[in-house]
């Protein structure tokens, strides 16, 4: 059976096309069974893949005039999505053209016309969107949901379980992925209501879903690499991730101040060059490119907007990894493994309570 | 008018009487006109002032057997504060022998007993959790509520401001602080339907707050130095603080394990020392010590455990800079300034909708 394609969106991003397809390319390399569909501008396409002969030969371009911009509205967007490159990507995902789109174009709007045109997966109330945080150990820390749901229950909680068990799979290739929800301490009582119930599902059916739940951890332990997956609601994930991007960027900022602020310090910085290289590679954001929008009937891959074709180059290799190993088949399988029934019977149980 | 005494919790912490008391005479040193009430086991007080005599002749000692430990939850801690350090140290303040008392012990349980025995101030419904978040600018951001109050509405982030507010004048002596609402994001519509309350309501009121409200921020900008108070609810705050403190520590240690891989590593690293020492500087939570547990009818604050004596400095003299400033009826004043009744109003248009 031959792999599905990766549609990939060649206007978004604000680095152009160029980077969007030196990325592309890269990543082809890696994964040279896979063929793409490079959705946007042809004449520009045609002039970027002219150094990339390999790409050319596996791709197919499809062109569309219209670009959904960063100042588009969610709203907006999905009024304009259908001669986008943006939509055009995903209706090739939704039409079977393609089994993932990767775009690098504006989140909201890339989010909302997925979710409108893939529909979510039987069994799944709400797509999440998952990305890999570096770690001190030898492999990357699944966490979800970074912002598509500002407000969640306890049943999205236990289903992003599930999905970024999936993704771990894949990311780490441990069989059994060690999942954690993110909480104000660890402590069983502590947080909210919500986090108590979504553990207390979790904890029942763990067994039954190949993944070992270690009950609640604290954002100052993500990097630790103890744990494969973090779950939280969207406005949690989000505030966590920025906060570490945020934090990481400070640092270096700082550090850039002191190692220019002497002579001794600037011979110093050369010196130690490779530590702060070593620093520089596991900050750098490109080289954790690729936020995975799951829950999906088909597979969106949000690329950064300014990442650089090594950036872009990740995102489609977590793609085209994502549909190797036929994630979102696995996650349905995991959904009816744990049964709609019993989620369900525990809403229920929730609401009355 | 004399100033009233800060009661010292000598018994909690991780590093014992010694470091609480040399932090307390580091502290009366920058504030000399301060009086002490030190709360705990009279002998070993009596043994770390030895090599104290100036904090000794500005302090009463007030001898208690009892201990909080880190183990004992909160509803045990209420039971057992009568006749402990922390217990006495907050009721001192209760009785009015101290208007202000600094515990480095377990911080579940010493929010309990502050609440249950201080009570909150008239006009405010919840207190708050605020610290000091260090920025790239000469100043330090205010942050509450890190984690008194894992839910909250949109009538506590008000409350919540205004009291952030207060501080931050104290702080970073402002009289108008730029006050921002954290959110997954800048836009109006963004985040949830209380954090769009909360703005509306800052927005109609801050004129009268002598505060500049600026709508929202995302956590990867706290550190820029644009703000002086960020308000959020205390999951989402605890989250952010833990998720900085987290990266902070891991830049550190990939920093060390660089600088320790090769001895040229070794070598840059002796050269560029002052670099690193400023990251040390900004980065070492002894500097920003003293979390403020604001909107109870006196001033609690809980110094870090593992607080080394410069740290329990820090959070003693923030203790005292919050008495001389009289923050408690500052934040008093600017309640009734902004009249219980419109927030009253805004909080039944909220039920209906």
């Amino acid at each position: 059976m031959s792999l599905p394609r990766i549609a990939i969106d060649a206007m978004g991003g604000d680095e152009g096309v160029r980077v969007m397809i030196e990325g592309a390319a890269l990543a082809r390399r890696r994964h040279d069974q896979f063929k793409f569909l490079l959705v946007g501008d042809e004449p520009r396409i045609k002039s970027a893949l002219e150094a990339h002969p390999n790409l050319r030969a596996s791709s197919e371009i499809l062109h569309t005039e219209g670009v959904i911009s960063g100042e588009d509205k969610p709203s907006q967007a999905l009024r304009r999505a259908k001669g986008t490159s943006m939509g055009r990507a995903i209706e090739a995902v939704k039409a079977g053209d393609a089994g993932a789109a990767v775009s690098a174009g504006n989140t909201g709007a890339l989010m909302a016309i997925a979710k409108l045109s893939l529909r979510t997966m039987p069994g799944i109330d709400r797509p999440a969107l998952a990305a890999l945080l570096p770690t001190l150990e030898d492999h990357d820390l699944v966490m979800l949901d970074l912002g598509a749901n500002a407000e969640c229950d306890a049943r999205n909680l236990v289903q992003f379980a599930i999905m970024g068990a999936a993704y771990a799979r894949v990311a780490t290739g441990r069989e059994q992925p060690r999942v954690r929800l993110l909480n104000i301490g660890t402590e069983e009582t502590k947080g909210t209501e919500m986090l108590r119930d979504a553990a207390a599902m979790l904890k029942a059916s763990a067994a039954d879903l190949s993944m070992s739940f270690d009950g609640f951890t604290e954002a100052d332990k993500l990097g630790r690499g103890d744990m494969d997956v973090v779950v939280t609601d969207g406005f949690s994930g989000n505030v966590a991730l920025k906060a570490v991007e945020g934090t990481a960027r400070f640092v270096a900022d700082l550090l850039r101040r002191g190692f220019t602020s002497s002579l001794r310090s600037k011979i110093g910085f050369l010196i130690s060059k490779p530590a702060t290289e070593l620093l520089k590679h596991h900050l750098d954001p490109n080289n954790h490119n690729g936020a995975v929008f799951l829950g999906l009937n088909g597979i969106v891959v949000k690329s950064h907007g300014g990442a650089n074709a090594a950036g872009v180059a990740n995102a489609v290799a977590v793609t085209a990894r994502l549909l190797e190993e036929n994630v979102t088949e696995r996650i349905s399988a995991d959904l009816a493994r744990m049964g709609g029934t019993s989620l369900r019977k525990t809403r229920v149980q929730e609401e009355r309570a």
